[in-house]
């Protein structure tokens, strides 16, 4: 549409994670972020979902740049698929280019023009222009960002909350969404994650006080687990291990890689002589050691893991060490982490997770800081972002509550198309959108119709029929014999087995020489048999595949 | 052991879910409970599990009956599977009978002798005597036990919170627990289950105040979800439906049987004309209908599932509707429970639920509760039950801060011996102990190798590889040719599956005749060429299986 801002999300509302979404105007369209998502548990096999992009590599020459507000995996980390179709300019901040940076070295990306920004910059993409402003989040050198366009301006908060005392000591910039309410904002999209709850998000600092009192009465070793990104709580470990006179080790690929790169952008300040190698641990007394690693979900290839299977050959849980799930249970996980926290015990260790103790704080803003943000900036129409259906409803619970009319709120769904002109706000229409699962190297292969099967395999199993006919004659050459695997006849008795062949030769048996030498009709006629005889006596529907030699 | 008492866990120690002690003396055994426990996420298929009964089996003639504390399915669930392997008399209350009744009806069980108790009744059962103590807990009619043994008092808390106003009235028996402190106590069993939480659970009826509040703003229908065991929970949720006068439905198989037990045993109190059927529905204004079902854990096939999916033919929801899951958010079921809130508010509801109300109470004893209990007992051993590892250990940790000596607490697990003297107690060997899985009409028979298959499949499908040789020669008369399930294949193009086809044909080309004559060479060949290319092109692992016939 000619003269009209098209807002486009291709992924992260009614949803958590894949955040991405297209802003457009005439000929020019930015992009804000690109994320993955950690598949749901009905998504067997799958590593990670990232939203589909067809809508951008069918615009191409249009696109004057993607913009990132943090280097989160829900915001960069389908950055790589997206880079490999087309290349464009990212901008970002520091941190942020430095994590893209290496997760594009992973995918053999090179050559992609990374402009680092700073807070408060502004950069002119097309029509539009876009200012970096300082939010407070769970991860270092977040923004997020005012976007002038031909219509008026566009507020984009990122992920953020409001916390008043950072660890790195850097506000957010409340002045500048300050200003942005005062000059009149056209539209607000704010994260929604954690809209549900009431009050105000704690500070980070929050978490220093916890460390202080865990680590003042730990005896031995103290393990933290957090997030690989979480720059802030690997500083506040550091500086609490430092105060308590205790060296730090940091174990784990993603965790190291990260640290040492907001190490070398000085986003991390750690002493001389306190990050010590792997290596070291022996030569350090136990109550002179802290590890912090990965693994607070319970991922079983994690070093938290293998630590509590005592499968770790560097680190083995004694008596008298400490351990800190320094993270959120992603739900999902409760039970993974269970097993991990109860392995811990059994080994000997003490444990402090979210349940016992406040030793995680969230990086998203409660419903107090919400509608603080809503007050400063004042928008006309608002789309709450970066949440499930449930989370944006809260969200504009919120904002209604706060004045704004309803018909100028809108929930959108990925690929609805808002479009607003200088007369009015709409949604009109819909663009290609969609998830994408990436599954080994394979992007995009998984498809519903393997992930039905996979469903249906992961309940019951599956069965062949294995037989080979004489084509002329419709005898039975061979057969029927029966393989399974997940399905119990793996373990049952031979006659039970005997007992379906039996049955299977009867059927063939008592049929025409004509639908014997049609192996599809014969193979529909085995399969229908089986099925029944298995859910008659057995309640059990596994996929059955009869298999047909012809002679 | 002679003149010993063996405390024999057979379930719920160490995990939450399939509790069952055996008490032996002698020649005299009796049981407490006999429950099961929902599947893990990777029991894939598994429809639940219970305990391994062998060491039951093999001492039939010692059995003097079997306890029931209270009638959730934590601690009855397995009590068909165990009554039709042997009779023997069960004894509970009232309401824990009734339900355990239709339960055997369900399995045709028939002519078990069922002796029903009052709390304080005591009976006698072998050498062993049983004293029944009323506890309060999220089902009615609980009981907790005082066993008088040969060698001093055992008591066994059942599962308890201490209710000062339950909605029954009925309080918690505490003069019959200082009593057995104050006579002397052997060994405490005692609920773990919240023993991670601090302070006091709240009393069931901080419930009917939330109720009160939704009701007095709900301007339609009412949805009220919960556990079809609580009758506590229901006869609320009735209280306030006439307080505010609605009618109220029942809707769903074991709710409506339980609500039926409940109601003709005396323990839930409904005014006439209140308990409409579902075809009285339509005849109800909006704001005259209360709805009670069951699906709060997201079970896809629960009446709350198929509302929200819209697939409920009798209740489809409307904008004015409430819904309220008044139940406890499972760890493991987050997700399910997420997503039908999210299609609960699509299609207009407004949703409580644990996060944003406090629409649910826990059943369980926090720390303040437990230490009561321990301190009023004052048992000589102790051991904690029903909980995860970590549940147990904090358990433990509060006892040794009561005084009790940490050699006189054990941490058990399933199938430990527990030997007390009058002189001393201590672990002491094992009993056979296990889980078993109960998968459609199958006891026992999926294994963990199954299980195991299971998991395979649902992660990356399996692909088939089907050839036809003729035996003399080796040479090929059909094939191979490729059939997969649950992976990418059946997606793929044609290209790549002529990638491997052409693959496999070279592979038995290279091969002696030697080896294409002994198939399982050949399998074996074809399986690991195929697993080295499906890995190094597509990072995948599919389950392959090569099917030969030779001709």
């Amino acid at each position: 549409m000619e003269n009209i801002l098209s807002v486009i999300p291709l992924g992260g509302v009614q949803e958590i994670g894949l955040n991405m979404t297209v802003f457009e105007y005439n000929n020019d369209i930015i992009i804000v972020d690109a994320g993955l998502m950690f598949p749901e548990e009905d998504m067997l096999g799958v590593d990670f979902v990232i939203p589909d992009f067809s809508y951008i590599l069918d615009n191409v020459e249009k696109i004057k740049g993607i913009v990132l507000t943090h280097g989160h995996e829900d915001h960069i980390g389908a950055l790589p698929f997206l880079l490999k179709e087309i290349s464009i300019p990212v901008y970002g901040t520091a941190l942020t280019l430095g994590l893209v940076r290496s997760k594009l070295l992973e995918h053999n990306l090179e050559n992609i023009e990374l402009i680092p920004v700073k807070p408060r910059d502004v950069i002119k993409l097309g029509v539009f222009s876009v200012e970096f402003v300082r939010v407070t989040h769970s991860i270092v050198d977040g923004v997020g960002l005012g976007i002038q366009t031909p219509v008026g301006l566009v507020v984009h908060t990122g992920d953020f909350k409001l916390d008043p005392t950072p660890v790195d000591g850097q506000l957010m910039d409340l002045h500048k969404f300050t200003e942005y309410g005062e000059k009149g904002t056209l539209l607000l999209l704010s994260d929604s994650t954690n809209s549900e709850k009431g009050g105000f998000t704690f500070s980070e600092k929050e978490v220093l006080r916890i460390f202080e009192n865990i680590f003042s009465s730990a005896p031995g070793r103290i393990i933290i687990a957090t997030f690989a990104s979480n720059i802030h709580r690997i500083q506040q470990a550091i500086d609490v291990a430092v105060k308590f006179n205790r060296k730090v080790i940091i174990c784990g690929k993603s965790i190291v890689s990260n640290a040492q790169i907001a190490l070398d952008l000085g986003y991390l300040r750690i002493p001389k002589n306190t990050w010590l190698r792997l290596e070291d641990l022996p030569t350090l007394k136990d109550n002179e050691a802290v590890i912090i690693t990965t693994g607070s979900q319970g991922e079983p290839m994690s070093v938290l893991s293998r630590i509590a299977m005592d499968e770790h050959k560097e680190i083995k849980i004694r008596e008298g060490d400490t351990v800190v799930l320094s993270a959120r249970m992603i739900p999902g996980n409760e039970r993974s982490i269970g097993r991990i926290i109860n392995h811990l015990f059994r080994r000997g260790a003490n444990v402090f997770y979210e349940k016992v103790s406040e030793v995680h704080v969230s990086g998203h803003a409660s419903k107090e800081e919400l509608k603080l943000m809503l007050n400063l900036v004042k928008p006309k129409y608002f789309m709450p972002i970066h949440g499930e259906y449930r989370h944006l409803v809260y969200h504009s619970i919120l904002a209604k509550k706060l004045g704004i009319p309803k018909e100028n709120i809108f929930i959108l769904e990925d690929g609805d198309i808002l479009e607003i002109s200088d007369k009015e706000a709409r949604k009109n229409g819909r663009v290609n959108s969609g998830r994408v699962f990436i599954d080994g190297k394979g992007v995009g292969d998984v498809k519903e119709m393997v992930l039905r099967d996979r469903l249906r395999l992961a309940h019951d199993g599956i069965v062949l029929i294995l037989l080979s006919i004489e084509k002329l004659t419709g005898n039975i050459v061979s057969g029927p014999d029966i393989i399974s695997r997940g399905f119990v006849f793996e373990d049952a008795s031979q006659e039970v087995i005997n007992d379906v062949k039996k049955l299977l030769t009867d059927t063939i048996k008592g049929l025409d020489k004509e639908v014997i030498s049609d192996s599809s009709v014969l193979q529909a006629k085995l399969r229908s048999t089986l099925k029944k005889y298995l859910r008659e006596t057995m309640d059990r529907r596994p996929m059955i595949m009869p298999i047909i030699f012809e002679v």
